[in-house]
């Protein structure tokens, strides 16, 4: 088992009709005015706008609200974003939405220390000054409600690279599941396979640590079983509760220790696909990429893929592990082919160079421009 | 699946070698003068003092030393450390030992701002105020490495009660597994039994957190797995991470989000056989009492409790399941009978006195007078 560090600050405020705490805990920490950040408005039919303004009023909290986060946020709107709250002169960003609006908050609270916010992403050091960040999610995905990361596409060079650093946990996050309820389908199903990817990241490291490969299944298990059920049934509360509550520990470091930091290559693949596609959403673009990463690094530990094939799958090989994972990413409604994304073979190389440029190569195996094209022609 | 807030900010720090971070993880706080807690001596023996105090000097970190603190650890001594503390100002307790040691630590700790230390055992208060404390575990057992409870007993009254509150989360914890490498036999094996009522003080809560509970299931089989290897070679590192890290995450938060806050009877009543008899070690009581309970309680929720027994222990009953775990405890080399333990009908009475006027009655099921002296028979 490697060394590891355990350390998540975020206090996550969890279950039914919690939405409503917000403001008291802003207000806690002797907070007065935030910036307001949301995406396209969905917030606005499901109650959660209503409950969070509501809520900020009765606590006495002063708010400037944003609007108009996209799938994939770009640099463009972080920076306007920036501008506001320099401008208004907010003491703290409260982001309400998906992980696109969550990361952005992320963005603009680090931009805030800094002449432009994608220095933090050019940056290789950890950030570690941002305004403090409040988050209320809606959709379970990325882990970013109690992780200490971000993304964020600087559109006009097409990189889409990540941050990370102490500065960037929330400080409250609230996960009200049954908001969800209303997703559209093809979100929950792309959270999913997001969540399922965090895990298989730490989990292909390997190594010794039984407890937490064994706790990984389970949280595996768990997300697939959970997302079944909520495709028979999109309302049901507790289903929902249980992959919310699974995708956070998916990436809240639960999922990780010991696994030296994890893998990283399939996501490195995936942002340079969707910075080059920003059309492509990012856990259907994982989903196509990820069982092609599998089928081709399974050499390096063979024991380790016949394991996860076998205690995910109930499989008697990788490859019948691979199928029924695609099989069940198809069941879900979402594309397993790289060109069911729109991607085609020409972009292979412009691929490639983001990934390599950005250098989330792979620790597993560390894959070289060879690999890369090898693995993206078996997702084709 | 029920509300909860997780929220834990202890920085653990955990591996081998880790020991020597002590110093400048106190340093990086801005404190200067720490209060040295230590137990009977083992950790002359096995190098951590030295380790700690080396580590401590290159910090620039000012100790004072207090030793002494005793299994099952007594008010008198926190008091004379608490004066201790006071008379040479310290800012903050540097606990280094196992959990007893490190909750006295939290007892003088928070002690620092009361008249007296057990007022804080009185008061039904959450602890809201105390000194900063960091913490050097030698034994994985309690959890409280990385939770914000304590123990105590008051051994005039003959009472052995427990506080939390957020004030006692350890700042920074480091867990070297590889210094519980020369642990005699039985301390791993009640550490192991301790960790693993834990999580069923957890678990048995049961209702509808299939993440929680599939998560707890696979701890629950690591950390047997993992003590069965121990048996067999007590210096297998592997073994002794995964468990350590496993008995960790049993009282983190992790094994208990959703399970209303978790049962805590067993506890209750062991806590009561070792106030009147202090020579019972904790894990030791629980192995036996634990059992009892499942065996009364069982008929609260048989589907969960069969699930316990199928899962776990591949058995296809309960009573399968209680005689498999007995048989397990006991190949461990620890007692399975309230008898072995020097405990006789005689002192029941007063150990439902204790229950119940410290109100750990249970919540799975609350536990009558009667039920009390039920299950103490069913344990003799």
């Amino acid at each position: 088992m490697n060394n590891f560090v355990f350390y998540n600050p975020t206090r996550l405020i969890f279950g039914k009709n919690t939405i409503p705490r917000i403001g008291e805990e802003i207000k806690k920490t002797g907070l007065k005015k935030v910036l307001f950040i949301a995406g396209g408005g969905s917030i606005r039919k499901n109650g959660v706008y209503e409950q969070t303004a509501d809520s900020l009023r009765k606590a006495g909290i002063e708010w400037v609200e944003t609007w108009g986060v996209q799938p994939n946020p770009v640099l463009s709107k972080v920076r306007e974003m920036t501008d506001l709250a320099k401008k208004e002169k907010v003491e703290a960003v409260l982001a309400v939405g998906g992980g696109s609006v969550i990361d952005s908050g992320k963005s603009v609270a680090a931009g805030m220390f800094l002449d432009d916010p994608w220095q933090a992403y050019q940056s290789k050091q950890e950030v570690s000054e941002a305004l403090p960040l409040f988050a209320v999610l809606t959709i379970s995905a990325t882990g970013t409600e109690m992780d200490p990361f971000a993304v964020l596409t600087n559109e006009k060079d097409k990189k889409k690279w990540n941050i990370s650093g102490p500065a960037l946990y929330p400080r409250v996050s609230i996960v009200d599941p049954s908001v969800q309820a209303t997703l559209p389908w093809c979100q929950t199903a792309n959270g999913a396979i997001d969540a399922l990817s965090h895990i298989m990241e730490f989990y292909f490291m390997g190594g010794s640590a039984e407890t937490v490969l064994s706790l990984d299944e389970a949280l595996f298990r768990s997300i697939v079983s959970m997302t079944d059920k909520l495709k028979a049934d999109p309302s049901d509360y507790e289903a929902r509760a249980n992959l919310a509550w699974a995708a956070t520990m998916a990436l809240n470091g639960t999922s990780g220790a010991g696994q030296s930091g994890g893998d990283w290559a399939s996501h490195g693949i995936e942002h340079a696909v969707s910075a080059l596609n920003p059309d492509v959403a990012h856990g259907a673009g994982l989903g196509v990429i990820f069982p092609a990463w599998i089928s081709y690094c399974r050499d390096t530990d063979p024991e380790l893929f016949r394991r996860w094939a076998l205690n995910i799958w109930g499989a008697d090989s990788v490859e019948a592990g691979v199928r029924a994972y695609k099989q069940k990413i198809s069941d879900w409604g979402n594309p397993v082919r790289l060109s069911s994304l729109g991607v085609d073979e020409y972009q292979f190389q412009a691929i490639a160079d983001h990934v390599l440029k950005h250098g989330m190569t792979g620790s597993k195996k560390v894959l070289s421009r060879g690999d890369l094209i090898n693995i993206l022609k078996l997702s084709l």
